[in-house]
């Protein structure tokens, strides 16, 4: 093979400083969904595809990847399916298993399968990869991370002020302060639905309505009509077009709206409840905002919906996202949970912390010091202090290949260099004789010749 | 569906305990690679299949979990091809791509297309799931960790040497005295080979002498002589049978059956330079043993053979293994680039820490303190005191589904026990007034009434 080997399209390599943020990312956000109580799972790459298909819709059960059964896996097709040569009477044949589509129906299957073991409510936190067959694009990928933090088996709204304080502790962590938490509530939604008429086209309605911002008002009304959402349903609407002022003055408006929707009015009280609360525990660097156009993933969520978008300048999608969701375990015949959480969506942090230069230096320091040896015994001489440092948790390496000419001399330098090593030590047969390494600043060039130690001082 | 749902066979899901007991030892190992100077790097769960196939052998290709082409897939197979019911001809057309085997072959297609951006020698740190349709059984998995370490780039036997030291560090780290890290070189086993004229049968006769231990010397020797070894062949083997002593007088032995045999003489060179180095540099709590019998992946290794065992006493097959490699990535065209690497068996490590009790009581201390509240206001009293707590990095819960009647106090003692938290905050109307928090000790059942200072104090 003399190709250049490549990967698959929408994968990724990571070099050593991409892991490092990108871990440093997810510690932190670890982090605080361990001081907020949640409890790690993990669950398999792959699941039945049972388990998987029909739970993301037509679209989701065509960009879940399927793994291929193993053996002589075609002898399990009949003669009649086979010779349709048709994909969807071959696949569940010649395939059981699938790839980890999200980690939320695998959370729920766990629930369901390990409840007699769990305490509820069971505050779970997952963080792992997750696999979509979608065209990859920028910022798409067909592997990236998931980090979800849940709570199931609790209907108190004190869960969603939590999930409210966690986002804010979590962007507070990180320095990426002044993002905004986008609050909603489906019910709010149904009832506007019900007030103007079109309970039967929510989502007809929530997608035209997400538009505003972009295609402002007239342009909206067009499209609800066009929708055969009727007129005086639209007039109705009026004061959600010009909803302004801060979360107390929406949600005056939001009542009169809804004055007549049962529905409408529990949504208002729970988005109340909330607002309240976070008024009173204060945020630290995040704010919380009601929008009334906000629906994520609709026909899931039941009661709250959250988005996260990044400060103010910083131009990206969501960069997190939840809700609750009455029915979560439903779907694997555990009825009555009740669950509510929330995401963050590592890739796109990653990106804002890289604009804003976020990323703190530390976590791209690799190795502090490189030991160069002139020679096999001066080699044995570094690499036993090389071991005494690394007892005094100084990251230390040794360039092994013995130096024989100035060339290679300059080679290693520019080893230590490229690889952002700070200090370099020198050992030669002086240094060997006098027991002594001579210690080089890479900076600045400027070098001494030390015992050993002063050379562990000087480097912790 | 009302059938429980369950996991794929082979596959695990993991608890909060069992993640952050896996965690822990990653962490470990993870934490001495980068004060080795290693660096992470990450690659895709799935390469293009051409990247994996024919790497491991006949076995390894039907052990490979290859991931079916979305969308109409079966359009790419002629006529042919699909009337022939062929696996063999189909499953080239069907799957392009396939689930990571190992991490050493994606390691060797990184280093090969990133070679431009990389400085050599390149010390890189890997710690990823990889998978295999093996058939599961008790501790063998379809999804299984690796953690390896490897060089490329440098030939110098300094490298095998900080890798025994590296095994030593993270043994030691873990608490786990007494491995043995056993040594043995591929050019004495080639040696051994030749001098009994059997370089043809070099693996019939490594399989063979790899069961001295368990079926002796007279059974060794027949297996030998079955598979076409010449008498006076296994004659002059005499002195490998009844190898003893230490490491020197091993060595001895080896000497005078190789004494003919450059490449043999050459082994013991090797041998001899790492164990004299580690000698001088001297192990925390391994031991370095020289095993002539070890082989591991003869086929894959050139030089230096490691394999660790778990302390005396503990059943248990190695624990950790490598070796040197002096062509890893001329698969993929980059000739001249030898290798050298350990793997830690991540569950292997699990079950001996278990078994030896050796897992820090600390690591599955979950939440610390559940706070209790019997009514809205007295929740809204404690998600305040709470918040304070967890910006002390106290890690902090709160039930919060208001306590109504007696038996769903109990209901929340029982949660608290149950999930091991040790402190229990109580705050109802009486604490709401006086301002302070009654601190249960679920231990003893002692209780105190605090104000919030004090809470802090006995929490932290």
């Amino acid at each position: 093979m003399s190709k250049k080997p490549s990967i698959p399209k929408g994968t990724r390599d990571f070099n050593a400083e991409e892991v490092a943020k990108r871990s440093y990312i997810m510690e932190t956000i670890k982090e605080q969904f361990q001081l907020y109580g949640f409890q790690p799972i993990e669950t398999p790459s792959f699941e039945n595809s049972e388990t998987l298909m029909g739970k993301y819709g037509d679209e989701g059960d065509r960009l879940i990847f399927k793994i291929l059964n193993s053996g002589e896996y075609l002898k399990k097709i009949s003669d009649e399916d086979y010779n349709s040569k048709s994909e969807s009477s071959i696949t569940p044949k010649i395939s059981e298993k699938a790839l980890r589509y999200d980690l939320t129906v695998p959370f729920a299957r766990y629930v369901v399968q390990h409840q007699n073991e769990i305490e509820f409510p069971f505050k779970r936190y997952q963080i792992q990869p997750v696999w979509r067959a979608d065209r990859p694009q920028k910022g798409r990928f067909r592997e990236f991370y998931q980090c979800d933090a849940d709570v199931v088996g609790s209907k108190s709204l004190f869960q969603e002020v939590e999930f409210v304080q966690l986002y804010d502790a979590v962007f507070t962590a990180l320095k990426l302060e002044g993002v905004t938490i986008k609050i909603n509530n489906r019910k709010i939604l149904s009832g506007i639905a019900e007030v103007i008429g079109a309970q039967d086209k929510l989502i007809d309605f929530t997608v035209a309505l997400d538009k505003l911002d972009k295609i402002g008002e007239e342009k909206v009304k067009e499209e609800m009509r066009s929708k055969g959402i009727p007129e005086d349903g639209i007039a109705k609407l009026q004061p959600l077009f010009s909803l302004s002022g801060d979360f107390g003055d929406q949600v005056e408006s939001l009542e009169s709206i809804l004055s007549t929707s049962e529905i409408g009015k529990t949504g208002i009280e729970e988005l109340e409840f909330i607002n309240s609360a976070i008024s009173k525990l204060k945020l630290k660097t995040a704010k919380l905002q009601l929008d009334v156009t906000l629906a994520r993933g609709l026909n899931y969520y039941t009661g709250a919906i959250f988005e996260v978008s990044a400060p103010e300048g910083v131009k990206m999608g969501s960069i997190g996202g939840g809700g609750r969701y009455d029915d979560l375990t439903g779907i694997f015949g555990l009825k009555d949970m009740s669950g509510v959480g929330i995401s963050f969506g590592l890739d796109r942090i990653y990106l804002v912390l890289e604009e804003l230069n976020l990323f703190p230096d530390t976590i791209t320091e690799a190795t502090k010091v490189l030991f160069i040896s002139f020679g096999e015994e001066e080699a044995m001489a570094s690499i036993q202090a090389v071991s005494k440092l690394r007892e005094s948790n100084i990251k230390a390496e040794i360039y092994p290949d013995a130096v024989a000419s100035g060339k290679q001399m300059k080679k290693q330098m520019t080893y230590a260099n490229r690889r952002n090593i700070p200090f370099v030590v020198l050992v030669g047969e002086e240094e060997l004789k006098s027991n002594t390494y001579s210690l080089k600043k890479m900076a600045t060039g400027e070098q001494q010749k030390l015992e050993f130690r002063d050379l562990l001082k000087a480097l912790e």
